[in-house]
């Protein structure tokens, strides 16, 4: 119901949208700005220029986060919460958020945009996302019962699609059959890049496992969806500011988590037992990546999200070759083949359109 | 220096060939089929009928040559000379085109275009696949050295991208950038589809086992873009009388064979000792697939040819579940998936060429 409503106001918006931010979203960073908003050219320049920054640094980002987990899991099992890491990680980039604003304020002064203070309209939606991830993280520890951890690797790659027709259907963006192609194959060639010796155990998932695997991708695939739908909706307002709403409705599911799952192990041995260094990295790394996560959605989408992250993923794996001496499989060369072809067939759909 | 000229010749005719094929391909079977070459839009469909069916014949015979292959290896090891075997083949595939020959002598009388004579101009070409098949299969039997069967499956996906590449080269073709992005998918689906637990083996072949690969690649690659040269460059001559002559080259470099490779075990155990009804089905089979092979030549491309015989591959996977009770692996599902796309795409370029 609630999101029927911005779906229906962002169709609206959508046809303008790309004249509304070259106008308005620069409104608040002084006369230059508005200037090159002007010049059609160099503002398309500037916008590629920010979309490709975050879309660049999630990468990096993203693909660092899976080395930094590879390296902790050579120094040892998992021995602190993870639903108190998650917490810490969703009050650091609240007060990174507060942080930027705090500099904006400074700079700008405060304005209609980048206030804090909201309506119910507005806040009104940003508990969904962090309450559709806790669903999901929750389901997560039932779904090991049916497959093992990287069979459920595997599965997670119905990510991809789940995305890919909730983007379609939810924001009403179209992509066009090459685009549809290219996702698809973007999908197939991320599973076979992650094949082993083991994977046709997936195969033998019961059907439970299945549909656990498919309700985990869609609850995952409309969380980022929605969020879109939630930045977008208000092209103007300050990123910081929606994300500082965001992730304060994440600490609160963070919290609720933690009393869920954790509850007797923080209150006997402390909500920091098991940190380490590596811990407080991880941290790090997550709450800079969850940033540039609300980046994309806002300057790109949740398709350039997806192929963002698919190609830290392989990214990782070349990397651990150097860093620990992995082997790359012949199904990781095909795999990245694949995902390579799709990523130019995707820029290829784009100029098609 | 031969080909060369072909190729001029037959850039030349490239851009009218279609014209020519509507009209002169269909001169002599008579006043009906003229007057529907005259019908634009029939005769477009009368040739995408011609070529769907050969294609599908190809098809058709290409898999259920290699379901054949499982048959036999399941009934015991091949217990005769492989050489004589293709003689046969060559010897069949002659005397088939011989009757269709005798048959349209019958119904339309001898013309220039199906009569058997021929000019040295037009014949002299006609060695030139036989031979590069013949050196082709020699090296064969080297290759082994270096990589074991399994891997040599995987090499041979090789193909794939050699003939598109010499099919850019030689014969001008020129396939838009979707087309070439479909056929490189296509080539790593097919490898996707071969994976198993020691495909990983292959990246450990010693570099003269890539050289020989790729040497043989080029070579199959090269003799199949000529023979499509060959028959192209004469769109009026009847494929019958083609095929005799490229047949009737293919039986005598198959007798070289038959002394290089299988010279003591003909003399001392007779031509057909080792002969099975299943090797009787498996020559007739490769008789029909290598007509089959030729009219896809004329009527279509190497491309469409390639693009059939990867299908081919993959029916005869899920055929040999029902007959042989084989496991489809997971890279099966996602390499199936990859070639299904890679289809899908190169028939969207089409249209967009």
């Amino acid at each position: 119901m609630e999101y029927r409503r911005i779906k229906d106001q962002d169709k609206d918006e959508d046809s303008v949208h790309d004249d509304l931010e070259s106008l308005r979203g620069k409104s608040h960073s002084g006369p230059p700005s508005n200037l090159v908003a002007l010049v059609g050219g160099s503002a398309d320049h500037t916008k590629w220029k920010r979309k490709s920054a975050v879309t660049l640094a999630l990468t990096v980002l993203t693909s660092s986060q899976a080395i930094l987990i590879v390296w902790s899991k050579r120094a040892g099992k998992y021995e602190y919460s993870v639903t108190t890491a998650n917490f810490l990680v969703e009050t650091l980039k609240c007060a990174l958020s507060l942080a930027a604003l705090a500099r904006i304020w400074r700079n700008e002064g405060v304005t209609d945009d980048n206030r804090l203070s909201t309506t119910w309209d507005e806040v009104s939606v940003y508990p969904i996302p962090a309450a559709l991830y806790l669903v999901k993280n929750l389901l997560q520890y039932y779904i090991f019962a049916y497959v093992d951890a990287p069979g459920y690797q595997i599965l997670k790659n119905f990510n991809i699609i789940s995305t890919g027709v909730l983007y379609r259907i939810i924001l009403k963006r179209k992509l066009n059959e090459i685009q549809w192609a290219a996702f698809a194959l973007l999908c197939a060639g991320c599973t076979t890049a992650q094949l082993n010796s083991n994977s046709d155990k997936v195969l033998q998932t019961p059907l439970q496992g299945w549909m656990m695997a498919i309700v985990m991708a869609l609850l995952s695939g409309f969380a980022g969806v929605y969020t879109e739908a939630i930045i977008k909706k208000r092209p103007s307002r300050n990123i910081n500011v929606q994300n500082f709403w965001l992730y304060v409705f994440g600490m609160i599911f963070n919290v609720i988590a933690i009393v869920v799952q954790d509850f007797d192990a923080v209150t006997n041995k402390g909500f920091f037992h098991g940190y380490s260094f590596i811990t407080v990295l991880m941290i790090l790394n997550h709450a800079l990546s969850g940033i540039a996560v609300s980046m994309v959605m806002k300057y790109a989408d949740n398709i350039v999200k997806v192929y963002s992250t698919s190609v830290a993923m392989l990214l990782t794996a070349v990397v651990s070759v150097f860093l620990f001496g992995f082997h790359l499989s012949l199904a990781f060369f095909l795999g990245s083949t694949v995902v390579s072809i799709s990523v130019y067939l995707h820029s290829i759909g784009k100029v098609q359109r």
